[in-house]
């Protein structure tokens, strides 16, 4: 515990530092997934205040009495159904009081100014906690990693068990991926698993469903595991039975994108520096109008997150920042391919945690 | 295609007919699952406007333009990313338009503001479309059964399959469980699959840990399956291996309490009368502080959705609501009773659309 303690105390500390130099006085934390990352609290309603001076205290309602009382044993709790409500209507004196602006609803705004002392002052605050979010401290990277390997286990398990087959439908491969990533401790899949074969492998939005797997497919698998708050996301393409010279020719220069948007994910490079890197050779070969979509996300507590490597992302690349690095070709009527891996940005070359290999594989 | 039509049409005129009541011209529906409900569109990103006379516009961006055409064949198209932006921004003329100030932030306000026309009038409004959303449709009717019986059916299989067993973990249990779901044809579980083993049954918001299931453990199952947009809920619990007198007590006193619960809800009657109908039971048989959550709640598009079934609970049944019956009987370190089932409210005695029996089960 000793250690969970450091590790939410330095962020909170990182979190009043900045609201100092805000003039906020007070944060009033509410989005559930920033309560667990300055505290440790897992439950599915409370909220937190932070002062300038790393005071805090927490609330929840009487479900939880006992699980908070393990998770956050340094913050003072308070036991209040309105959780969020209570805190502020404790605050006295004058203050500047930050809500965040992004995940509070206009109606929810109008209850919290209700129980408002007259001299505590709201102040619309956006982006902080996410930007602290950005950076992942040592847990965090061994979280992601460990989940992104379990990822990779399943499917690696998924294939040598020959449950990616011709003859059975995309929703009961996705069911079995989904079931091997559950047995090996994923509380659920991180999104709706995708299983996209044949035409449907050109739909970059397809998810699983009835349609019958048959030879010459190509098959999209994007999936990942979530536990602990914590994410994966991981895409391989597979080729059932054959590989004819199209499947060849565009998995080869989506894996020569996705190898140099990985090699372009630098500490200092600008992120549509890395986005550019891996949708030039796709462009380079002919099918840039059929990569639809960015090059990838940042992934955490979030599956989507901070930062983003597109064509318009502002911002560059840190050390311990997370990124995917997804390019795809989509040919509607011929097939798609898509490989993503996630990344941690280091001080070398970025690290590739998804270790499942990338050669085309014909099953 | 006529049929569904039909179907959304219906709602968008029941809503059309508030806004009138309201002086609202237009309504701008940013809620996915609104969305959803009023034109059919199932992807995970748009906004659609409705005016109080019937005209209506959606909007989604680029990856939604083959899927909107097909599920939306009535309402005019807008392809683009920020859609309840570009909605807004088209609107002319003096108009009093409102928004969903339930889940509309006040960041995300600000930012609608910046496109509005200055003759256009921002409004807030709250509850209307959960409103007509209480009175199931016949479709909704039917997809809420195929979805209660798939559970069952799971749960059934899980129990002939020998799957629910002494030595196995209440994490295997659970995957077991949305593995057979997810066969069956549901999409992913409505929420985290609840396996609460031993003492772990006297906790209500346990999930599904590493705990291994001992012989004369009490294991309460809690779960759900979702498809097509809509969610399914039950509970059973399930004595292993032998029942002792505190068991068969307190599941008897859980059953007659469920079955008081479902027999009190009728057209007309107030929902802290359901509530009070199934916790006068348990509070007879002198267990009622061990009673700590309230008698159910509505299912439809959302887990839990209006009406409540509490002890605080405001207004009465009608026709065509769901409601859940779950009380339980929850005694810390002896172990918990939940035993659940949805209903659906008819003119006559509420239908049980989750067909499992409620027996005490030993395996």
């Amino acid at each position: 515990m000793a250690y969970a303690d450091t590790r939410f105390l330095t962020r909170r500390r990182a979190l009043s530092a900045r609201l100092a130099g805000m003039r906020i006085d007070e944060m009033l934390v509410t989005n559930l997934i920033h309560v667990r990352y300055l505290s440790g609290f897992s439950g599915s309603q409370g909220a937190l205040v932070l002062s300038k001076d790393l005071t805090a205290e927490i609330a929840t309602d009487g479900r939880y009495t006992t699980q908070i009382a393990e998770e956050v044993p340094d913050i003072p709790v308070v036991i209040e159904r309105q959780s969020a409500r209570e805190l502020l209507r404790r605050i006295e004196g004058p203050r500047r009081v930050g809500f965040e602006a992004d995940y509070v609803s206009v109606a929810e705004l109008e209850r919290l100014k209700e129980v408002c002392n007259e001299d505590v002052t709201l102040v619309p605050v956006t982006g902080v906690i996410e930007d602290l979010r950005l950076i992942k401290d040592n847990t965090e990277r061994i979280r992601l990693t460990e989940l992104a390997e379990l990822a990779s286990t399943a499917f690696a398990e998924l294939i040598a068990g020959g449950e990616l087959a011709v003859g059975r439908s995309e929703r009961e491969v996705a069911a079995d991926l989904e079931y091997r990533m559950r047995r090996m401790g994923a509380e659920r899949p991180s999104f709706d698993t995708i299983v996209a074969s044949g035409p449907n492998s050109a739909k970059p939005h397809h998810t699983a469903g009835d349609r019958i797997i048959h030879r010459g497919d190509l098959v999209i698998l994007d999936f990942g595991a979530h536990a602990r708050g914590f994410n994966s996301d991981m895409t391989r393409t597979v080729a059932m039975g054959e590989a004819d010279d199209f499947t060849r020719e565009i998995y080869d220069i989506v894996l020569r994108a996705q190898l140099a948007g990985v090699e372009a994910a630098t500490p200092g490079t600008r992120l549509v520096d890395v986005d550019a890197a891996a949708r030039s050779v796709i462009e380079d070969a002919g099918y840039g109008e059929f990569f639809v979509h960015s090059t990838g996300h940042g992934i955490g507590l979030e599956l989507h997150e901070s930062p983003s490597a597109s064509q318009t992302a502002e911002g560059v690349l840190a050390e311990h920042m997370t990124l995917t690095i997804e390019p795809g070709i989509y040919v509607p009527g011929r097939g798609g391919v898509r490989i993503e891996d996630t990344i941690l940005i280091t001080q070398g070359p970025a690290r590739i945690i998804t270790p499942a290999s990338k050669d085309l594989r014909v099953v």
